[in-house]
């Protein structure tokens, strides 16, 4: 089997050396594995952030492995696993960090518990498994080296712990839903789906009611970046996002990641 | 033809997975293509200070394919654009980022307009093109699957936008001037070259007299980070810059990057 | 000889076009060669927090060339070396960053001066030394086309300037050391050895007493991130860490880079 790449995800951040360990480890025990950084930039610890992020980027990735590590659990009994699926395999904590992911691209086939002795690295500590149990499994799996069985004993995928994502509820006349991410330029995407916005009666072009907090806001739903003025939009993954040309959205309407936000049409009474 | 590399700026930052994913479409469209980051720091939406880091950076990237994407009109209807060099090829929006690297390396022979359906990816949105639209043409380019031609219709390459660069004036007896950019390291450079100086009668080791706003400071012109204090010296570049040894010459002397300056021999009169 | 990848290392940061411009010098000079990057986030002009980085790294860095750039002298009379050790060669200024990681890996056998022209870019200015003098030698150094002693005159290894670690003092019922580094997520690295607190009689599992400059407080010997509260433990380098599961431990604590910190037995008179 020829070598593929390993799409690496992380929490580690750029200030430290824990991404260019990881590479290390990976370029040892497998010279001809290319390595794709996903992003590095995850909220240290938001297991949250990191699955939706997985989530967004999985389609975009080149087949074959998976290494996802936002894992504040590390250190603790929390397993370590591999997961097969159609795609590809995915190695990471045993957190719902990879569940979004994995469901996404047709589900778990089987799992391992990452124990084999052989494919971890020793260390003194164990608060980086991202370097020593992690990294050397998605080395093996990418070069070929290994087959998930080698890497532990197999467990029960339906056994995985699950990532629960905020579901919008559909009221009188409002859908109910939450910030699920502000990018780095502001933009803030919601759970919320234009199909879920035309059970509403609203299409594109038209006007929306937003609510933010206790506040209704009314915003076009424009296409891109046009205009002025905030505006509601079709994001690049297809749902509803909150965005301001030339500035800032999160900032001008106080949206955060967890933030609930409402939606219903300019003519829905009491909105 | 053997594939050549990719060399990838952008204004995406590290917080999310934009750069991540870009990379992993053209792992998938072209795994054997190599891609080299220039780096993803440049202010957001900041056309003109990322059209000066490709100009700074372009004489020593590897041969092959630019895909830079600084692009405030996404989702606009800005134009998305491949053009051809001597040099090799560059793919962005058509906002005046690729302008200045593009005259660096001789202009451009031929251009041609995004937008060959077969070329780029579907998605709900259309404000993520360095996604749909830019990785897509720099890969193919990239690894030679695709000529200019197949990407769109042809367009005249001297309607593209052009940069505007600030450039000095000689005035009575000051060189007036802007900063052009001011680095992480807190050291400024200006628009200024050394035979600008050298018309005010300055020359290496002299004093020389910098106006910041409309205050005056006499500044030696000294070699590299030598000594202590403030100085001017002819940066890795060969643009005149202000450096603090030790130190942050932006906080010592309020640089900032668009701030007019001006030099003056200290002999002048009236400085 | 098959090349062999270049493991960077720098304060460069991400916010320019420092880190793409060197790896675009490595591909011009050498495209097969691989780089690994290790971090560019040491605090810029910080030889000692790069120096240990480095350290922790080596380990896990693929055999071949280590470039490392934290250089606050460039642009002054500072050497530029090459160095070979038994593990492979290392390039980089000579101001001690390179030479913990040196001596853990068995000590440099020879050492050349960066001096030849031909393996140094022709520059305007003498304030960019990773670009015109560091990756070029690394290049040529990683692909095989020169050997050491092609790139400068050969100086001796014993003169190279070394790095002072700041080592640990065992007192009355005391030991003295400092804290080496705070990692992203405020977990705390002091220099003391699980062996320095075995000489007070502490071993895993027990409370010990730690002191940040006058206050003492009383920890938990724990394994990895159990628990709540801030903990001691063995970190992934086999030293002794100051860690809070789900929390900051330096801001919990006050931790930073170079403060002194003790360690005593709870049981020791007057601490």
């Amino acid at each position: 089997m020829s070598p593929r790449p390993v799409s690496f995800l992380s929490d580690f951040g750029h200030a430290d050396e824990f991404v260019g360990v990881v590479h290390g480890v990976i370029a040892r025990i497998a010279p001809e594995v290319r390595v794709v950084d996903v992003g590095h930039g995850v909220p240290r610890g938001d297991v949250m952030a990191g699955s939706l992020s997985l989530l967004r980027a999985i389609q975009y990735l080149p087949g074959g492995v998976v290494l996802a590590v936002v894992d504040p659990g590390v250190g603790t009994d929390r397993r370590a696993v591999a997961v097969e699926t159609e795609w590809g395999h995915f190695v990471g904590p045993d957190n719902g960090l990879l569940a979004p992911a994995v469901a996404m691209v047709g589900g778990a086939r089987r799992a391992v518990s990452l124990e084999a002795a052989g494919f971890r690295l020793p260390a003194a500590g164990s608060t980086f498994d991202g370097r020593d149990v992690f990294a050397p499994a998605a080395a093996v799996l990418a070069s070929g080296e290994a087959d998930l069985d080698d890497l532990g004993p197999e467990i029960d995928p339906s056994g995985l712990v699950p990532q629960l994502l905020p579901l919008v509820e559909h009221g009188d006349g409002v859908v109910e839903g939450q910030v699920w991410w502000v990018d780095g330029f502001g933009n803030a995407q919601t759970n919320v789906t234009p199909e879920d916005l035309a059970r509403l009666g609203v299409t594109p072009g038209d006007e929306v009611r937003l609510r933010v907090t206790l506040q209704w806001h009314t915003l076009r739903w424009g296409s891109g970046y046009q205009g002025t003025g905030p505006l509601v939009h079709t994001d690049s993954h297809g749902m509803m996002a909150i965005a301001l040309p030339g500035g800032r959205a999160d900032e001008a309407l106080g949206l955060r990641p967890g933030l609930s936000i409402g939606f219903s049409s300019p003519t829905a009474p009491g909105s």
